[in-house]
């Protein structure tokens, strides 16, 4: 998040109109660029300012409907799996949000009927803001998790020296609205810091975590120009976090993890990465949720109490974000955001979109 | 694990008469006293020595049926849930590794009906190694999952100064055999060590690790004697999958951290752990499981070669320590440990127990 910089105030139906128009422009259908507005405005509206529309495009543009990786109008297929419980989709390169939505709610329907749902996803494309489905599963009040393989081996296994597994994210959340106000939102990738995060901290001359990087021969570095790798979070633990990834998305039938997300290769190897969802309902944990969130408002309310009052709480920053966004009346953006912003404009030409209209936030 | 010190054989036929002998003297009738052995038997011959049958002793005298916390020949009570793929249980404080034993057949039984299945545990008592029942899972072909509450708050919430949180582990294993040759395990506490690792490194005048705990006041303290609390591993990141594991307990049912364990009370609070597991089935994850199998093996050896043949796999450690139980023929342990065994014999009053028929092991 860039807090340090001026903010301004884009009403959600100017951000909305121009990003539909941008992927429009890329070839999606209507329902598809529905979807990518629906995950950006979300992640924005969140404080995910790494995930926003302009990381979106980007995606697209090097990796997606301009790199091969994702077909625009594709349709998903659901194979002739064994389990009533459990779904398995062959997504054919869709778009992501587009999928990752459908796979959502597919869950929530999979819960309903057998307290439990599972959605695996293979050839897919990326889904930009794992946090995002969950929490639109936890705020219809459900218990979900999602974790996908990403795009680029970036990271390298505990102890080793060259990148071969994705900085792999895990999302979970839970239904804690009624209980505290907001849904807990557990959502990080397995490395210490992205590689985007690596290339700002080197932009903003800022120094790299130590244990975050690697260079060449395998030593650690916190010079930005010797980075040939990132380091998995929490030694051995973040490392076995990032290959239950690789495991999953290897069941599903996702291939190779280095040459994952070259699909311009030609080589016969499944470059896609997977998707897996599923959700819980919170019924199937026992029997009185009224008893259930009551016991749930009492323990953390221990947890964050005898001394521990100003500890936040996962997804606290993200929901303080989004009342942030409520109050100011639209989506936060830096001027240079809103400078790439009147690029994409000019690119698909959206006449609409006025930069000159939006206000300073004063917070 | 204490590779340091020389180690003796005990044939596992030994070990098991007399933790038999141990527990039934406890007041645990024979499967119950059975289901301890053998999720001590599987802690040890993985290497697992912090979680073996001393401290399955240890633990019950102080918090099980010797503190009011588990229930010698309790019954294990299903609820009415109302979902088919989910079960809810009361354990009624009995003892932890039947009705954890119990759970995982369960979870297999429902995942082969519907792809994947949950049991959510109320009232649960310790079950000693969540590693070894994701194990027995992993090892007969399913991809499994618990986490429960540990049974003391010993971990500050992130940025906290006072612990309310257990060192809540979380327990992953693999059906990765027929691809590898063993299953993979990823288990592990949420905190970056654990009281009984404290104590070891104190005992043995080695230092703690920096960012492993706190003082009173909150700050960062690597001597033993002014440590107050354990620190999450990986800051943020490990609090959250720390917090997890209160979540669902608490949507369990389980009562507030901070007075967990305390069975002695007797202020009308819930003072026992919950439990979860989950199995998945793995042809819920796609068509072909032989495929999956051979995709797995492929995607590991990718993620393994590169110059990062070095690198050990989650769980391999534990697959060498099993493999080196079954070449020397029994259970390994120090001589300390067996020390420990002959007064445990003294006290069940086990005759059969000599410990001067075990053999020095050579490596």
């Amino acid at each position: 998040m860039i807090r340090d910089s001026e903010m301004y105030v884009v009403p959600e139906k100017s951000h909305n109109l121009l990003i539909t128009k941008a992927f429009i422009d890329r070839g999606y259908d209507e329902t598809e660029a529905e979807s990518w507005v629906r995950i950006c405005a979300d992640a924005t509206r969140h404080g995910v300012h790494s995930h926003n529309a302009i990381k979106a495009i980007h995606l697209d543009k090097v990796f997606g409907s301009g790199g091969g990786g994702c077909v625009p109008g594709a349709d998903t297929e659901t194979r002739r799996g064994k389990f009533a419980a459990a779904q398995i989709w062959d997504a054919n390169n869709k778009c992501g949000p587009s999928v990752a939505y459908q796979a959502v709610d597919k869950c929530i329907e999979l819960a309903d009927e057998f307290g439990v749902g599972t959605v695996s996803v293979n050839n897919a494309f990326h889904y930009l803001w794992g946090g995002g489905y969950v929490l639109e599963a936890a705020r219809r009040g459900y218990i979900a998790y999602t974790c996908c393989t990403a795009l680029l081996a970036e990271v390298v296994p505990f102890g080793g020296k060259y990148p071969t597994m994705g900085t792999n994210p895990h999302s979970w959340a839970f239904p804690t609205s009624d209980a505290l106000g907001f849904p807990i939102l557990v959502d990080w990738a397995t490395s210490v810091i992205s590689m985007g995060k690596l290339q700002q901290l080197k932009r903003e001359g800022k120094p790299l975590p130590s244990g975050s990087a690697i260079d060449r021969k395998g030593q650690p570095t916190e010079n930005y120009d010797d980075v040939s790798a990132l380091l998995p979070f929490g030694v051995h633990k973040g490392y076995g976090l990032g290959l239950m990834n690789e495991l999953i998305a290897g069941f599903i039938g996702g291939g190779l993890p280095t040459v994952r997300g070259k699909f311009g290769l030609g080589d016969g190897h499944n470059h896609s990465p997977c998707f897996f969802f599923q959700v819980i309902h919170p019924e199937a944990l026992s029997e009185n949720l009224g008893d259930s969130i009551e016991n749930v408002r009492s323990n953390l309310k221990d947890i964050l109490s005898h001394g521990n009052e100003n500890c936040l709480l996962p997804g606290q920053v993200e929901y303080q974000a989004a009342k942030q966004c409520a109050r100011a009346g639209g989506l936060l953006f830096t001027a240079s955001e809103i400078e790439e912003f009147n690029q994409i404009a000019d690119q698909c030409g959206n006449k609409d979109w006025d930069s000159k209209e939006f206000i300073r936030f004063e917070a």
